[in-house]
């Protein structure tokens, strides 16, 4: 099959990568032509004829291997962190000299996760009330989670833009801590569960009804449809897209 | 205040109709010009200076009572029933004549209901597996209930023009009905319990990972949100549109 | 029909009162002998021919009522609060002298909501995690709500009587709030959304797996099932019983 | 530590046998003795100086393997398959003549669902309406699930005992299927759906309230605390004991 799409994984020996190696080998319209670990040489990527990387490395080589992608003409999936505001103005600069390449950076691939997310901007400024709970496995050392604050940043922003007030709250007297963290003017509650994994709830209230956005993720196995799904589309969305979102037709 | 929306209510004195009664009333950007019941002539409409009608009569006189606030350049948000394909399309070719007039008709004025159905078309194509619950008082003739039959066929329709299969399923032996009704592929389970009024879940399941959009009705009053955001949109989208997902900003 | 209970309802003109009547007339096995608003004097009960009360009066007269009833050989189901600890003792030697008479003071008539504390109670020796989320209404007053104030205490005691260590929790770094308050170490989480009533919910999680304990109160309605039951076993259960849990076979 | 519980694990190679080893292993009042693979004559146990033996082999050699630990004087905490009711007895009959033994015979040894199924059947006589919704992934071949009919029989069961009606259901026109399988008058709804691992929810429902038990299980894992409270119980539980509900302290 002539048009199957040529990947290279880079980081291909870490946790993410050994899965991502195992899902571009099982999907059927792409080839793995090569795999990476932390000594391999870059040029591997151009020997094996890849024409898309993905890039789950750590901080520190990420933006050398992109960089690379770019400047040798391949499209790039990007689920490494470390990709500051000034890291990412950079690599548009770069792309303006290749136009053809399509780069996706994003913090998250669950599809699950970016879709709720994305549902929960577009609902949030049609109901009176909205709150967040997050629940994890009890290991976790912050809360809450990273993906509860930046939905609620997301939430508080297009409410903001929609011109509505704040959610109703008669509370007088409170435990401290009951009605949960204050972020941007939405309550996050965070749950800590033996048994769990990750799982997040946007609560939307108006009057006599309620709407529940719920994701689940079960296994980092969730990662891999939206990291394949990047690989499909990098080459027909040219730039830098940042956010798994960008890539699905949501509207907005 | 000059500039509040001018509402005459039709069907003032049916369940639905006293609710927009209390609801326009109440809202303060709204004034309440005229409310008519089942006798009242449809001049009262033009004498009370109403720029919009909200329509919650019956299918033998909704028709007639669109068509007259049309050809006197009043706006209309409808939420009878009985508005045919041939029905719509004659009140199109009117609304042609009368470019500066919109009107909305609704077979649903829940938000959350209506967010939840089109959320769920959006996120159909990106998920191996969908299904749908649906919970009602056991007072309810008909299952599956309406709405779920129609977000099923809009899933079904959504994931067909996307190309992705059916959903996967290994059962070999099952007790009859099991498995829930087949709507297009999509398989619907209908729940009924006491103590319930009117909810919905569509489950989306992928590798390691499961979305949830859950929409519960509590009340008749949810309704009425729906129905003033109707009333303030519809000077702003002339012409005729069906669904309030169609005055939503979903993209799609 | 001779054998029906013949049952006298004591603030018959309350909200909680009004459900009472209606419910006791509606109750095929009971006879509404009698229903007492603010000004009637007792003695009407017994001229009725009142072999049960209901009072759901206010704590100011619920004492007398009870302690009359107590007198004249009536069982009393009782909804009012203000039953002290001293209360509650003077009426069990009131019982004494009575030993044929039962009388039930319940805080929480819901079943439901009775059954979901006792099952929570029991549970909780047997899961290494337990937390407690409530939903209500934006115009509660007081957060967490009473009812899962007193299930976590239920809860805290069932495990440091079985010896079972807090909750796991790594973390480390917490936005204020967002780990909810701490009612005798078990976490309590209180949303508060338009469009809710009062919802409650006990997590317990271990290795691998979760059970999750869900109580949704829709409807004052919910309580007469409670006073009902109540009605129909307190012949049965002579003596002073505190909380519908004590005439429910549940164990322990 | 003198008085730590002596086990032995029969079937430790399978899968979870492996999962016994560790747990037993793992956990602090216990000491492996012996992990016996099919090759392995029964004598090691005794050689071992096992005090307890967990039995999770075949249908074919399980029976032969409890009389044996009886025989011996050992405890036996067994979840292999295949204790028809006549095996049982005949195992009964033979602890007769050791009566400080204990046996644990157990379909289920996850706390979390042989609890809920126990709070369901407590529960079921309480509420006017139940109906029961499992969720598998998709690769399960048999709808409903085994737990779930046995859990439909046992809410029947009891509310049968209790003379509580059929719950109420006005269904005229449905879709086929759409209303679940009927078991022994329980409905029962049966969701595939991938990324899920097996999940229940029983549905209990009356005027103006609603009572849900879920349970959800992520891994095999969640079998283990199950075995090791059986391990710890079963010496003070002489005789024969069919289910892991009969060693939890649930009342009735």
């Amino acid at each position: 099959m002539t048009n199957r799409i040529a990947v290279a994984v880079l980081g291909a020996t870490g946790r993410m990568g050994s899965e991502a190696v195992r899902a571009v080998d099982a999907a059927e319209d792409m080839e793995l032509v090569a795999a990476l670990g932390r000594n391999d040489p870059l040029s591997t990527v151009l020997d094996a004829g890849a024409t898309h990387i993905v890039d789950l490395t750590v901080p520190d080589s990420t933006e050398a291997n992109v960089r690379f992608a770019v400047e040798h003409g391949l499209h790039a999936v990007v689920g490494t962190t470390g990709w500051s505001d000034e890291r990412r103005a950079d690599l548009a600069s770069l792309l303006e000299a290749a136009p053809a390449v399509g780069v996706l950076i994003a913090p998250n691939f669950a599809l699950g996760s970016v879709l709720a997310s994305a549902f929960a901007a577009q609902a949030a400024r049609y109901f009176e009330s909205v709150e967040i709970v997050e629940l994890h496995h009890p290991n976790k050392v912050d809360a809450p989670s990273g993906t509860a604050v930046r939905t609620a940043e997301l939430i508080a922003a297009e409410r903001a833009a929609a011109g509505v007030p704040a959610s109703p709250d008669a509370t007088e007297t409170s435990l401290d801590g009951a009605r949960g963290a204050d972020v941007d003017g939405v309550r996050v509650h965070a749950v800590r569960l033996r048994g769990l994994v990750a799982h997040q709830e946007v609560l939307l209230g108006g009057e006599g009804e309620q709407l529940t956005l719920r994701h689940d993720s079960y296994d980092r196995a969730s990662f891999m449809p939206g990291v394949l799904l990047g690989l499909r589309r990098a080459a027909g969305r040219p730039g830098l897209t940042y956010g798994l979102d960008g890539y699905l037709d949501l509207g907005n």
